[in-house]
């Protein structure tokens, strides 16, 4: 398997940069494309990289092509394609081969997949990357689900393409069959939420102080050299700096502000559900998404029911601090949401390795992984992230911000929905003795549904049913 | 059909009151359950009623005492029991007779029984019952799918059993098979949405304003005179001015404060998701009994965050207003639910019928329910409740209310998930130029997606791929 011929099918925008990766390594690469001309273009495009190059014109062409042991990567997109890949390629493979998934797959066609094609003799890898184009051709974070066995037998190239933070690969086995990919849709999910918080932050600047894209984009350059450091506050600065070529215009100001509201964000709040647990700023990352495709609809409520933007008082410093106290509770739920998973498949999830491997390559690396890394190594109450020293002590000190940054929007009617979210959750987690008392008396009276009871008296139900 | 005998399997708190209702209407009634004493101490309980009644030792022998056409209703749990249940009838029914499965069952289930029962010649019903025990027993609101054929057979004595509105039964058939289950599940995701927001008005006024239960219940009792009338907002009332019998201390005080995650609530939610929709007051809803029940970790929580609960300032008026906006909200979203899975499934879902068989016997019953029937029936702007004209302005009227709450729980750390999650969602819907340009924006950098533009001019990405 060490010796295994590689082999690459689907050559879009992350499969190709994934290909020049491999080539980039010094490994050797069959690659092959639904369309020709695909493929033609790649091979130009490689240049002296195509030498280690032998493309060929169908995948089942590829595979004839390749000497056993194969390792067929397949980068198509999520769903039926993989399933239709995979029935191409079965009767052309041999034992020892090994198919790769490197999409978005969902875990539980990860989980199918395996066991269909182990049932064959042939073995399955589940590879969650991320890191985008940039990342797929200069070193993106691997998320790996399969055996130990298939694991060891690809980890050298694997390790070699992936990103490195201070030496060490931003690659892992996470665990058997769906692991890797359930990690990189809950990794999207975090994704979702860091990019929902920074798109509030902005909006608060934009309509609520009055600040121009490029002032708001220095103010996002500057905060990615203190607490915030992250790829995507760095992108950003980037995206808010940046003006059309023909009017000078911010760059930012072309673009529909709408959305998809399908893929890895909502597998991640649909599984999360699912095992019980609700990661209130994913979701309101997800819903923001979702509601923003309904663009007539929120130009006719701004016409009927004619709310408007007010302006805001908050400093950047609140803003800043106020964005950590989000993004914290974005990881802290995207971990619960693996810790979830971990208990429930056994997958024995090593969540300071994926903090780890999330620290280079991938769209959500950022400083804080490192702490992250840390805090589950070390004492962590509870389970909780929030719970650690050192976020808890963050969370102390950046917790009058977010409040005020949700306050102030709610008053003057900027839609704050990630922000309120993890504070309702921050909150939630901090209150000994909530409200669902209420709740609970509520169910039993019009349900007889009983409760638990604090006295250790007995008796599940109220008064009212004497 | 209409000369049906009727059966009745499953004699728990549902199944008996329902039973009882059926034959308080005059229709004799066989019945069963898996326990004969069940059985034995409902016919002791039924008293002068028994009269009609036919109990028998099993389901099977129920079904063989029962001359054809059956009509055999299942009140049994949700999920594998209805299966079994099913699997034994079958053999002993024939032609003509029909399943009717009135527990709270996933409306997935409900289409695949339909599909499997009529492909063996038989009929099924889904039957969605709301109103508790005393719905059940006096006259719930009955949400059912199946066959117009079916329907019609069964009408005058589901229209019999339901909760009256004014003389109108709040009971229809609302499209084929799971599309009562379905409405049915909404229903209790808006139940959901109205219980937790009550729960975050109580906990502002009793940690946030120092109010006793008991007068925290009279101020409810007074909401009920009012735009919050409803059996929730009444019931609550009585919840809060009950006391311990033995200690005189508020009975509220001796609930734990710990609620299940798993159920309809969550099934509602998880649904949404599926069809593209976020529903935040629900989502909210389904999160706080979530948390609800990590009551360890919000003991440890409150120590380690160390956040507290302070004073705020907020009227009785303030917390009527911002509870009637949630409110609102929590309808509206039920309904964007329905609407999307309308679309999906072909039902044609009578939106404004629905609406009004809620305005009886169901949980949710309350005033507002008939604006709400009304507004579907006449001009409703994009499809949203929340726009039609009536809405609109009770909207208008209260937002500063909740703008209010949010903030002020906010800044005194009151966790307020429903009220902002609320929010959010009424200021997103109100502007028409949200901030998503910048999540498109970061989405083309880091991976090329592309994004629709404003001016209309080509080219779907921005400068920094130039």
């Amino acid at each position: 398997m060490t010796n295994a011929t590689l082999g690459l099918y689907g050559l879009g925008t992350m499969g190709s940069a994934l290909a020049l990766n491999i080539l980039d390594n010094g490994y050797p690469l069959h690659v092959s494309n639904r369309t020709d001309k695909v493929v033609d273009d790649f091979v130009a495009e490689a240049g002296p990289l195509a030498e280690k190059l032998t493309p060929a014109r169908s995948l089942v062409a590829m595979a004839q092509a390749m000497e056993a042991p194969r390792a067929i990567i397949l980068m198509v997109p999520a769903g039926r394609p993989v399933d239709e890949s995979i029935a191409e390629l079965v009767p052309h493979l041999e034992h020892g081969d090994v198919i790769v998934d490197a999409g978005n797959a969902d875990f539980n066609d990860t989980m199918r997949r395996t066991r269909e094609l182990e049932a064959q003799g042939l073995a399955f890898l589940g590879m969650g990357v991320s890191g985008g184009e940039e990342g797929a051709r200069r070193g993106p974070s691997i998320m790996v689900g399969g055996t130990e066995a298939v694991w060891e037998g690809l980890r050298e190239v694997i390790e070699a393409i992936a990103a490195k933070f201070e030496g060490d690969p931003c690659a892992a086995r996470l665990g058997p069959d769906g692991a890797g990919h359930f990690v990189k849709t809950v990794h999207n999910g975090i994704e979702y939420a860091d990019m929902q918080l920074i798109a509030e932050t902005y909006g608060l600047m934009r309509y609520g102080r009055g600040m121009a894209p490029a002032r708001i984009g220095e103010v996002f350059a500057g905060w990615n050299k203190g607490r915030l450091q992250s790829y995507l506050v760095e992108i950003t600065a980037e995206v808010l700096a940046a003006t059309d070529r023909e009017t000078g215009a911010p760059a930012l100001d072309d673009i529909l502000d709408r959305a998809g509201q399908k893929g890895t964000g909502r597998w991640t709040v649909i599984e999360a559900l699912r095992m019980g647990q609700s990661a209130s700023a994913i979701e309101a990352a997800v819903a923001a998404r979702s509601w923003s495709a309904e663009k007539p609809t929120r130009e006719a409520g701004a016409v009927l029911l004619g709310f408007t933007r007010g302006a805001v008082e908050l400093t950047d410093a609140e803003l800043e601090a106020a964005l950590l106290a989000g993004r914290i509770v974005a990881y802290a739920q995207g971990f619960r949401i693996l810790r979830a998973a971990s208990d429930e498949f056994g997958w024995s999830l090593d969540f300071a390795r994926v903090a780890e491997i999330w620290r280079a390559g991938c769209i959500i690396r950022s400083s804080l992984l490192d702490d992250i890394s840390g805090a589950f190594r070390g004492d962590l109450p509870e389970g909780q992230l929030i719970f650690a020293p050192a976020f808890a002590q963050m969370l102390q000190q950046s917790a009058p911000a977010l409040r005020k940054v949700v306050a102030a929007a709610a008053l003057a009617g900027h839609a704050a929905p990630a922000f309120s979210g993890a504070l309702a959750f921050l909150d939630t987690m901090s209150t000994a003795r909530g409200t669902t008392d209420l709740i609970q008396g509520q169910r039993d009276f019009f349900g007889r549904h009983g409760f638990e009871r604090l006295d250790g008296r007995a008796g599940q139900h109220g008064p009212w049913w004497d």
